[in-house]
């Protein structure tokens, strides 16, 4: 029999195009069972929130809103990137007390379900009674123990429309486009530009994943290759990608409180990645002029309103209230994960996972899903996880010539 | 009566979102017409094409095929950047004769028009019978004559949901955002951007478009301003901007055979403001850790699928179809304009302009649409043009705190 009391709910990190959709999930899930949810509270600006008493009353909101917050990218309630320190937990601690929270959802990434578990282990510490759930969300796909990251097959929606679009630029004005594709250490958004694939030949003809050490000769030397043959060349570069060792490619960038370093929101790669490419080839092939050109999608990939995945949409809603249905079930704490199961079709379901099995640490892309020479995904492998959690894509014709 | 004759295609210059439905347009029109089109070419890559003697035959297409291809953005055809030198011209009459090519379409911006006018002033002079249309395209919306150009609403619609997405992304984790728009020398798609506005408050704060003398003071005190207030600030900035007589705000990029300078591309611009701002911030305001990040949206404005204005994809259509309708009503050149009709609700209808007035020059956004400060535009007189243009759009929610 679960306790009765309020609850609170937060996000947190980077947002998403259906973190929304979480956090929905849990709110209306909360709402459905007042006799356990005494009220249903949203921390403004996450942990800062609840420091702050700042809050939102869901119990104010009509079902139309709810649902239409639900369809909005980035986070409704506000985000933070805050490690809590000790002290930030005894305050957050203390707040929970003050209001009878007896329910605390935290809807983010690695980061986030550190300070989930860092609130649930103070919980314990004191003995007071307090169910802390971690929902899952990161276009970057890196979460330990689930198959897959609600955030990330709406993120990797946008990188496809975004390579099938600059692959039909390319080729009808020739020359060699790279594009920085967000993904700090992880190369599945990087990855899911794979999918623009749609007739031969058709770029991107080279995807560097921060999996597989970079080497700047070495990607010359490939985007040349493919450049002689073709006509044209379309990259797909991690913003993530370093040398062996973790060596930068550049240096640039500033470090936030989690120790993540700033890669977006300059272009400052993509930038050092034509430049010397076009000293490569001002070498290398001196008689022709060569068009190099990058762009860095930024963080247009992760809150594009309208470039929704539906089954990612689906899945984050199913996050929030699959947290709700286990807290309720009496599980005092754990973060959602997803599995698939077997069968024709694609389907998950949802399980619990202790919160320090995805806590701090990140998982990267197998290193079996890119290609020896790591300049390309394996096909394969790759194609048949990403597909369904990207879900349809618009149809691309061609000229019979 | 329009003289019986081979038809050739083309399409130049950047490549937008429906310039396939324009194509297709011209195409099936001319197809319905085997009495007076006798053959319907392609040439690949423009101009280029056609001195190459590349072509391909639409006669061997299904309609099926060509219903996919207009749905697909980028020029289908491929396209060119090539100003069409005198001897250019020679080599593609001599192939027009050759072929016994009485029609010709091209589709493109103003540089195309001025392709278009050189050789249809090269067959009057030599007596020669040839049909010659330009029909328009620019997501720039810089053309003379014509209301707007298709590919505009799409780009725009692209922007302004770029925008709506990014003010969210800003208002969960606050800070300062430069977004680089396209548009050479004319700020129209920049502007686009005030549409992401749905809520007070909400971002574009500011937009910075090249028809206004831009200064990086006023741009660090503006952005300063709105910061202040709202803790947060979302930036349009056209990447055409300039000081007083044209004066560079950074030195980048090469330059075209049109005479045009690289402006997209590159991040460099973007990244030379946030740097600015940093800068300024750090002496201006110490006391505070300023999370500033600049991104630009480069070459996915143009191109990406699934993005598509609808009004803009059958304005588009329209431009090829009205192009033949006035051609086989015996008007022997021109380019396709567009004007509104009175009344009620948004409708257009088309008119033939003569080529030399689209030809070669642009036509700037009026002074009066941005407001005297030159941060921002005057949304009463922009946004009734602008809104028809870019069609439906995402619906946002918001809670209600």
């Amino acid at each position: 029999m679960s306790t009765p009391g309020a609850v609170v709910i937060g996000q947190s990190g980077g947002p998403t195009a259906v973190i929304n959709q979480t956090l929905i999930g849990v709110v209306k899930a909360c709402l459905a069972k007042p006799e356990v949810f005494t009220k249903v509270l949203g921390a403004i600006h996450g942990i800062q929130g609840i420091m702050d008493g700042k809050f939102h009353d869901f119990g104010t909101e009509t079902d139309a809103n709810l649902e239409l917050v639900a369809g909005t990218p980035s986070a409704a309630l506000k985000s933070v990137r805050h490690k809590a320190t000790p002290e930030d937990g005894k305050k957050i601690f203390a707040r929970f007390k003050e209001l009878g929270v007896r329910y605390f959802f935290y809807i983010g990434g690695n980061d986030t379900a550190e300070t989930t578990n860092i609130i649930n282990e103070l919980a314990h510490a004191e003995g007071y009674d307090l169910t802390c759930f971690h929902c899952p969300k990161t276009i970057d796909n890196d979460l330990r123990v689930t198959d897959h990251c609600p955030g990330y097959g709406s993120a990797a929606k946008f990188v496809t429309q975004a390579f099938m679009g600059d692959n039909l630029d390319n080729r009808s004005l020739s020359g060699i486009k790279i594009n920085i594709v967000m993904g700090r250490n992880a190369g599945w958004l990087t990855a899911a530009s794979v999918l623009a694939r749609q007739f031969p030949g058709d770029g991107p003809h080279l995807i560097y994943c921060p999996e597989a050490d970079f080497s700047l000769e070495q990607f010359c030397a490939d985007v040349e290759a493919v450049y002689r043959k073709l006509g044209r060349c379309v990259v797909a570069v991690s913003e993530g990608i370093h040398g062996p060792g973790g060596k930068e490619i550049i240096s640039i960038g500033e470090v936030d409180s989690h120790g993540n370093k700033q890669l977006s929101g300059s272009g400052a790669l993509g930038d050092a990645l034509a430049d010397t490419l076009k000293a490569h080839l001002a070498k290398a092939w001196p008689e022709k002029k060569h068009r190099v050109r990058a762009d860095t999608f930024g963080y247009l990939q992760r809150c594009f309103p309208g470039v929704v995945s539906e089954t990612d949409a689906a899945e984050a809603r199913l996050a929030g209230t699959a947290a709700v249905a286990a807290a309720v079930a009496g599980v005092k704490s754990g973060s959602i994960a997803f599995k698939r199961v077997d069968g024709p079709t694609y389907q998950v379901e949802t399980f619990v996972t202790p919160l320090p099995t995805v806590a701090k640490d990140t998982k990267p892309m197998p290193r079996e899903m890119i290609n020896a020479a790591g300049n390309d995904v394996v096909v394969e492998k790759l194609v048949p996880y990403l597909k369904p959690l990207v879900g349809t894509l618009p149809a691309i014709g061609q000229l019979k010539f």
